[in-house]
């Protein structure tokens, strides 16, 4: 598979990019690349994204330090969603966390009225 | 975290699912889900998406079988991404492959061209 195999989203351009711990197996984060994005991941083996919200091509630990060493890139079935395993060299989350995923949703068996 | 935190996609009314096997950590599928699809995952702990190709609700495994029980949901720290902990019954993929993740992208060191 190749960059050309990827199909980023015609509207926005981009591709969700899942970043899961090669070690530990921890699902890290999810984030947003365009093809500059992933370009520059596949070239230089670390984590590349777009970011939404600041409109710009982003490494991640570009400011944090913490950047993500890309061991092997995965592509899906439909080759619309994108999977990093990667080291990283720190908290993945801007709060300091191991993980962006550390809230955990209840379940709803207690609330009927949602 | 209740589902009224979730920030689903003003546009599309849809937040992205990552599906990991609560067991062996490996990430099976990137899906999405409506507020009613994660409603429904939420209270019955079967995996429920909205699937944008037939724009329906879709349970997975209603056609195949290959249902997803659903132990733990995280939420991101942007409330804007999700993770479903499941024990899948079998294979996530429709390709038979335990998980949609089975295409390696090469890395482009070898092409100065792209």
């Amino acid at each position: 598979m190749k960059l050309d195999d990827v199909k980023f989203d015609e509207k926005t351009g981009l591709v969700p990019v899942i970043v899961q711990d090669v070690n530990t197996r921890e699902v890290l984060m999810l984030a947003y690349a365009n093809r500059e994005a992933l370009k520059l991941t596949m070239r230089e083996g670390i984590a590349h994204f777009w970011s939404r919200s600041r409109r710009k091509l982003w490494m991640k630990g570009e400011e944090s330090g913490n950047i993500q060493y890309v061991k092997e890139i995965l592509l899906d079935c439909d080759y619309d969603a994108v999977l990093y395993l990667v080291e990283p060299t720190g908290p993945a989350c801007h709060t300091g966390e191991r993980t962006c995923f550390h809230n955990r949703l209840k379940k709803t068996t207690e609330s009927s009225s949602d």
